[in-house]
């Protein structure tokens, strides 16, 4: 051929090559790396968010989603940065990935991306910004995994490169990316042992679904390699593959080599617990439905009262900032609230998160006895909040927000509707008083309460976590853990109760044939760098002191007085709650009055709550030993901000926040950080299967001489004139 | 004149008169003693309640109240019960004065009766009555006072005639009568020395409000005579006379004789605190009102899905009948739930309600030591309840039920509106799970919650109290306790903390100029007669018990297990929580499983609580011995419902449930009552000053194995359609 027709024959070709795959593009919807457009919302490409999945995409029973019709489809390829704390947009998670897939600091150039992250400005630049000025730069927070090691990188946006490298030498590893587990668990499938123990249980392949289990680190033998434990499920007949476990098996595997290294089977007698009834999805139930209740909701006529900018929430007395990440789920910060009688904002929690979620189970068979979850650390909290559901998740006139993450190789996803913020009347009451006869006064006062509620919900596996924080008028902050979702079951052979010998440890309780739901305890530990009117804050004990009197003026013998601890030190402030040696735990601005002379704060009010009873020095209790006391206060420091530490997967324990506080550093009227854990016993019931209802528990931080009176009694109640005129729409 | 004249003359005299009578009668509307009227409706003749009073009527800010347009005004006059537990009707109290006023029984035909209510028919009478059937014979269960001694007595209302009546011979007295404590304020101002104290304290004699104080036991010299203290505040300037004690001045008088029998005073010094800032009403506003939030309400443009016959309510899986009581305030009782496999009703509430509130203060002083209230027993929860706020303390659709009470003379009145029941829709979420993208289960199965809530909120003098029952169609009880309204006081020399030397005991926190809260606590004890699928239970703690493995085949070391421990007498069941021994409160029925053999049950489920620290031989301790344990069992017995006894006004603490408790008397499987007090330690802040935000906590009654599965699962989610159409009214 001549050397013209040559090159417009391969011009030819490569057009049409270049036409061919942009429509096979455009048909199959590929995720394209690095290019400008955001493919992966996961509520449209849940499978591609996972990048590879063998697993059937099942169509399951997807409620249709009703979108918000206040709000639009965020569009985040335009989204810029408002706030110094505002998360990293679409665009500069984009330049993240450039700027990694450039770099020479890994051998090799490969690398994961275990964590994308705003690398928050210095408390007191994001403090000292003002609306309209320039952002501090912004700059991201890496954490990437290549060549068996994890790198901690500062990139700068601005400047375009990394600006700090640290390599670690810590024992733990980041939490998976969802590439880990979804190769993980793909591993096993590799094994013929596995196919064979597969197939002796009477599951089919197609029906496999399977798991990715933290191992929990239990000794030496379990360091060096990033190793996981992967469990399986029958999926037949049911979506709750969680009831249909093939109980016993567990693949260890080794995450990175993706290889097996060892199959435990020793629940060979153990049958695959029965699909029926187990099934809790609307278009699955089978017997008729209970008729539902009259419809209920929260209108607001003229709309909700708050105003939201980006991130910025502005309602009531309240200022915050609120952003969805990967690993606390959801970070509250810079909250403000109006002083009534001057009207300035006051400063009260700087930053406010999840920091660790510990979940250990009861069960010391080979099965069950490394199930002793870190989920923060582990699997991210956030990473795991899929979209809520409007209407049944939040009510109508919520706002939502999306999360925007990364996936390992640092192309942008959305979870759309991850975050809801809604207004909330419950028909609770915020203060009243009537005059009883006595005095003849008729007099009746009474206000309603209404409140903000910042809520995320969090699918961990089996396990869904709701986290809500609510903001009161009156300048209280309750942030509320709720539990429902799916137990974490053992398959058995009892079918009843009555065949269990009295030597038999079934760890938990049987809920149905051939299921035992198994014993597991909650603690969920909140971060709270409570700033009172500043960051200079104490922390006061202030314990109700049992008084017994002698020879006393009258015939009263005995009474408490509060008794106030400043803690000096961190060593002051390790606490474990006691019913019979009851305190208030103030944190306090020393240098801020009161009109009358008492120091201004905040008190921490715990809810019920349970305490971890497992021995200090079994492995799991060592990497989860903040929870060896409800309360714990350090110093600021921008490096403690993850209860279990900043590399939980497999850590030792030796980075934790027991571990910080044993420094004993001084906290007295300096910028301090409360630590507070809700903890729940979970010993199942019936009930629970095969879905639970949700339970609950929750603490407050409430305003103690913050104010000189109560903020809220200039309110006015809520008149008839004020209620709509609603009609049935059907 | 002649006779046909002067007979025509009289007889036009006399008709004239009595027409002028009835022209002024209903233009002062009297109460007219034993007439068939109401008169005493107590939200229009606040004072004929009380019926001398010479405190002048303060117009004050009332609250034009709203009517519920759903719900007639309930006639009275005609009612009758409808069920066996119905209370006594406006028909049966008056027959009951009038079958009293004939009696011989008491010397000089004299009585006050202080306490006039429905005697229970017999459990089994009241489970084996059908609609429709007769009631058991309507009797009433009167407490008087006559001749120093307090009559317990049966009424035969059928019969018409006593048939029971046993003179107590036990310590202490009947709850107070309004009366009672409207004579008793006044009988200081008949002291000239009184007289002069209060106007050398520069307090107007028409500005002077007076209130009851119950003066507890204190030993020996406080026997044998009805005692009380009577200590007083000005209310010029502001209707929050709590925030203006006369400090240190208290009057004890003997209540029967109507006598001053001594006057301390020892706070000649101190100063009555300002009047400027304390008014908590709307119009008496000053300062710019603090902005409202956009309105909300709950609305449910179908209408509230409850039905409400009488007493009796029905409500999504749930039967049940709820009665105000002058004393518990409110009664909860049969309460059934149905199971949604069965379709039958199921048993699991006979009765519970709020059986005694103790609220001590913690100061030792003359003026203060003996503030110990017992608030059932000595006031009554019921009688201080006064009319909700439609709108303001229940939502727009709630129903509203009369409170139906007798006066000292045995007249019947009215309160209006002191019950109400609504449905509850808080955006909260009642199951949830979405699988997240490690399986690709595209699958988001969410339901909303909605709940039942019945509330009575009593106000005891100057504190409120909001009792709430709420149930959820999970089968989940859960009782509230909601403290607001206003702090007793106490008043000091001190206008800033400065000026307190450390040696100073406050005994409590100062909140403004001249004003200490005074630290105290509340217990409010509840008795729950617990017939889960029938009269025979038997109370399980399960102990979740620390275990450590020594050799074990896992390097796991330790665990928690549970470990069921049945109550087979009292002494099993005296508990005291602990955090760090934890445990369930199960009560089963242990002749009735599920369907795969656990016995079905329900726990209590403690919230946030407090524990007394008094000494137990501190005389208001003993008379509290109830709160020296959080949970207590007894065998179901029909005297053993008042937690501090029968007769709880200076009792000596020997019939408490403490008391009882100690008989030690057999348990297991079992007609029984649990008994669990929730408690608060108050130690104020400047933000209850000067009337408190609420603050609440609760404890859950839970289905434990009581279902075979999640009894909501079958259940249906919100949907767009059902949500209402709503614009704003004005």
């Amino acid at each position: 051929m001549e050397p013209t027709s040559y090159r417009r024959v391969l011009f030819l070709l490569m057009a049409s090559l270049l036409l061919l795959l942009l429509s096979i593009r455009t048909w199959i919807r590929l995720p394209s790396l690095g290019s400008a457009k955001i493919e992966l919302d996961c509520s449209e490409y849940g499978s591609w968010c996972t990048f590879k999945n063998r697993i059937q995409s099942r169509s399951g029973a997807f409620i249709q989603r009703t979108k918000p019709k206040q709000q639009q489809k965020a569009d985040h390829e335009s989204e810029v940065a408002k706030h110094p704390l505002d998360p990293l947009t679409l665009r500069e998670i984009q330049r993240v990935q450039s700027i990694m897939q450039k770099t020479s600091i890994f051998n090799q150039g490969k690398f994961a991306l275990h964590s994308v992250v705003l690398e928050e400005p210095l408390k007191e630049e994001v403090l000292s910004w003002k609306a309209g000025s320039n952002l501090p730069t912004r700059k991201a927070s890496v954490i990437a995994w290549a060549d068996g090691h994890a790198y901690k990188l500062i990139v700068d946006l601005v400047l375009g490169q990394i600006v700090e490298n640290q390599i670690s030498h810590e024992n733990g590893y980041p939490a998976m990316t969802m590439e880990d587990m979804t190769s993980a668990v793909q591993v096993p499938l590799k094994s013929k042992e596995f196919v064979e123990i597969v197939e002796k249980r009477k599951v089919n392949m197609s029906d496999l679904a399977c798991g990715p289990i933290s191992s929990g680190w239990f000794g030496a033998g379990e360091e060096g390699l990033r190793l996981i434990k992967v469990m399986c499920f029958s999926s037949a007949g049911t979506a709750n593959y969680f009831m249909r476990p093939i109980e016993g098996l567990v693949v260890l595997v080794d995450m990175d080599a993706k290889k097996v290294l060892k199959i435990i089977d020793d629940g060979k007698d153990i049958p695959l617990p029965k699909a029926e009834g187990t099934d809790y999805r609307l278009s699955a139930q089978k017997y008729p439905l209970i008729p539902p209740l009259n419809p209920i909701s929260i209108e607001q006529p003229q709309g909700p009262s708050f105003k939201i900018d980006g991130h910025q929430v502005k309602w009531g007395s309240w200022e915050f900032h609120v952003k969805p990440d990967p690993r606390a789920g959801m970070i509250i910060s810079v909250a403000t609230v109006k002083d009534p009688e001057t009207g300035k904002m006051r400063r009260v929690l700087y930053k406010g998160f999840t920091s660790e979620l510990f979940v250990p189970y009861m069960d010391t068979s080979e099965g069950w006895y490394f199930k002793t979850y870190l989920d923060a650390g582990e699997y991210g909290i956030g990473l795991t909040a899929m979209s809520l559901d409007p209407l049944n998740d939040c009510p109508r006139n919520a706002y939502y927000m999306d999360g925007l993450f990364a996936t390992a190789d640092g192309t942008p996803y959305v979870r759309s509707n991850m975050v809801c913020i809604f207004e909330r009347y419950a028909g609770e009451i915020a203060w009243r008083h009537t005059e009883c006869p006595i005095t003849d006064m008729q007099i009746r006062e009474v206000r309603p309460k209404v409140t903000l509620v910042v809520r995320m919900a969090a699918s961990v596996g089996n396990y869904d976590y709701i986290v809500d924080w609510e903001f009161q008028t009156d300048g209280l902050i309750r942030a509320k853990v709720g539990l429902s979702g799916i137990l974490m079951i053992k398959g058995t052979k009892y079918e009843n109760v009555d065949q269990i010998s009295s030597t038999d440890e079934l760890h938990g309780t049987l809920l149905a044939e051939n299921i035992i739901g198994v014993s597991h305890d909650h603690y969920i530990t909140f971060y709270l760098d409570m700033d009172i009117d500043g960051k200079d804050n104490s922390f006061v004990q202030v314990e109700m002191a049992k008084k017994t009197v002698k020879n006393g003026p009258t015939p009263r013998k005995s009474f408490w007085k509060a008794e106030k601890h400043i803690a000096q030190t961190e060593k002051d402030a390790q606490i474990k709650l006691s019913l019979y040696q009851p305190a208030e735990f103030h944190v306090i601005n020393p240098s801020r009055k009161t009109n009358i002379g008492n120091p201004v704060g905040y008190k921490l009010v715990p809810g019920a709550t349970a305490a971890s009873l497992l021995d200090h020095d079994d492995p799991p209790q060592l990497r989860a030993a903040f929870t060896n006391n409800q309360i714990w206060v350090t110093p600021y420091n921008r490096s403690e901000e993850w209860a279990g530490g900043q590399y939980v997967y497999q850590s030792k324990g030796d980075d934790t926040l027991a571990v910080w506080s044993d420094r004993d550093r001084p906290i007295e009227n300096k910028d301090i950080v409360i630590w507070y854990t809700l903890g729940f016993h979970h010993l199942p019931c019936q009930e629970d299967y095969p879905i639970m209802p949700t339970v609950s528990s929750s603490f407050d931080l409430k305003p103690t001489n913050f104010f000189d009176r109560n903020p809220i009694m200039r309110t006015t109640p809520c008149y008839e004139k004020d209620l709509p005129t609603c009609a049935a729409s059907s």
